[in-house]
């Protein structure tokens, strides 16, 4: 692995905060904004590398969490690391697993040193520190890594966020520390918090982006807020964080999401949103979310969308995929996913090609005029 | 779709029955022996057409009780036949869904004219004929198709058995008609019956042999018989058989019954079980069949098997196989399949050489020698 990371600007745009950008990896070059498919247990659920690779996808993340309980962090250490492990030769980001220690882990005990925890799996006890997890995400190997933080519920009463925020804080200066000593060649992020305290949040980005991390994760959202609140949080948090590093929005990635938060001045997102609900019949197009489980698209010889550059689009029916989701086959859920995938990844280059020639406003506006959330 | 059929025996045995042959049909050429995947559903469970090409399948099976109960045969006719469909221009044979009726229909009512069954699917009740199947199997469009036939169930007495086998017999011959009415480019082949009783064997492989099918199907064999069985019983069937037209063993296909039945006059073999163990975690390799899921595999860093030419050994330790399917990730669906599918294909193409070859013996008893059928 090379130790070059490098994030240069291409263009901004004059009226909002969104900008393309290149973001140099030992695995590869990224062009933001850009969309990471989550691959949480070393495999982004339904496709394979090279279906990754033909829908576009520069980078993936994975998370710490599930790959330390299974296979563990040390078994994908003998083997290479992850890129080799799954076979994925492109950008790799791994999540802290602080997140999931929250969501899934049970029994979880917090104090100044780390947090221990319950694996929902097979009820063993773990402690995850900022350097124990630097240490398991130098095994994992992955270009970019982050730190454990932690991650205030909604609603959290203020000085409960400002707790949590200022424990994150001391985490990350020790995680900085301790990634040095294991593999200094990695690119760290750190994590802005700060809950839904717009005090905080700036508070939280200045301190976070005045520390040398690679690029900055902002964590703590999209956890039951109302999307108006999201936004608002990042109006505190984009101006104080330095313009010339990458800045990832974390677990946040529905369509609307990315065309609102590149305009927020955010540069990656990932989400298992577009995988997810592509396997319980939710397909993307232009004019919104559709259920291919319907009863219309028995007959539709046409595909999920026309124009539609995807695999599944360029050889499949809306009334074959359709079949295949209501006979439960497993063929469904990667025509779905490869759908999706596609469908998020060519509106990030979209959204690129927007702001390098001067668009982003009106492709943003014309976008959420169509686009409908929800199924029809 | 061009009328052309044509077989031809390219090599014989002199110490056995096994003969390598080409069978050309309107989508393609077709190399014997061979073994076909089953794509119940109009997919082969977890595989994309472009992956079974890539593991050597030359033409594949589909189930026409599956399809006219969901999607429909009318409905796959209107989008231009199950070729189209499903996205696979190779050869198609689809079977008659008389074994079906009997193993997955409920409330069965026999009579001179067909059998009416209970969908197993909505419960809606549904009649097959001899013609009603012609035209079902018409509007699918294989290549090959099947006619209604009586699965007589093990064990039977002989005079059921008969009874049975006289009735196919008389199907069969008004499937023969109705077949010229609907699509005459089809290729019929005829089902040869007669239960586990040797004179009915012969009976019936010397009846169906006259008639002027394209070539012929041995049914009703594999419902849990013991194996000598089933070879005895095709001891009685293949010399009563025309030399000059291809000849298919209905639903067996492990390893051990394609080495063993070629040598008893078999050229065509289609089986669910290379698929359907493979999703079990149970892979084929020279040695017998495996558990990937065995805890010996969890640091196994060599492929399934070594020098295995498959996407899967190529690109993947067994050890990653082995977490995939520990983490029931579908990719390990799709990669186990991918292996066991390749394996059989590869054995049916080395038959063939050792066929041509003069070597057909010393392969069939060393391939026995080697392979343990149950997993390990
Ligand atoms: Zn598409
Ligand atoms: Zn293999």
């Amino acid at each position: 692995m090379s130790t070059v990371f490098e994030f240069t600007i291409d263009a901004e745009c004059s009226e909002s905060w969104a900008r393309a950008g290149t973001l140099r990896t030992p695995h590869g070059t990224i062009r933001t904004p850009i969309f990471m498919p989550v691959g949480t247990q070393a495999t982004v659920k339904s496709v394979s590398p090279e279906e990754l690779k033909a829908v576009g996808a520069q980078i993936i993340l994975s998370n710490t969490y599930h790959l330390m309980l299974r296979p563990g962090s040390q078994l994908i250490d003998t083997f290479g690391g992850l890129h080799s492990f799954m076979h994925w030769d492109g950008p790799i980001l791994t999540d802290s697993g602080g997140f999931q220690v929250w969501s899934l882990g049970h029994l979880r005990k917090l104090n100044e040193d780390g947090v221990t925890f319950k694996s929902h799996l097979d009820g063993s006890y773990h402690t995850l520190t900022p350097e124990r997890v630097m240490q398991i995400e130098a095994e994992i190997g992955a270009d970019i890594i982050l730190p454990l933080d932690i991650c205030a519920p909604y609603p959290c009463p203020p000085q409960e966020a400002r707790k949590a925020m200022e424990q994150t804080h001391r985490w990350e200066e020790r995680a900085l520390i301790e990634k040095e000593r294991q593999r200094p060649e990695q690119a760290l992020f750190g994590i802005v918090q700060g809950a839904f305290e717009p005090e905080l949040r700036s508070e939280s980005a200045r301190i976070i982006g005045s520390m040398p991390f690679t690029g900055f994760s902002i964590g703590g959202l999209s956890v039951g807020e109302p999307k108006a609140t999201m936004w608002e949080m990042l109006r505190y948090v984009t101006p104080e964080l330095p313009r010339e590093k990458p800045r990832h929005l974390l677990g946040v990635g529905s369509p609307e999401d990315l065309v609102m938060g590149v305009g927020l001045g955010m540069d990656m997102f990932d989400c298992v949103l577009p995988t997810r609900v592509a396997r319980h019949g939710g397909l993307f197009t232009r004019s919104g979310r559709i259920s291919i489980k319907a009863a219309r698209y028995r007959t539709a010889t046409g595909p999920i969308e026309e124009g539609c550059d995807c695999y599944t689009c360029r050889n499949y029916s809306a009334a074959y995929v359709h079949h295949l989701l209501r006979a439960e086959e497993q063929l469904y859920y990667r025509l779905g996913t490869i759908h999706n995938l596609r469908f998020m990844l060519r509106l990030a280059a979209e959204l690129r090609e927007a702001i390098i020639t001067g668009n982003y406003i009106a492709y943003r506006d014309e976008f959420l005029e169509r686009y409908k959330p929800a199924s029809e």
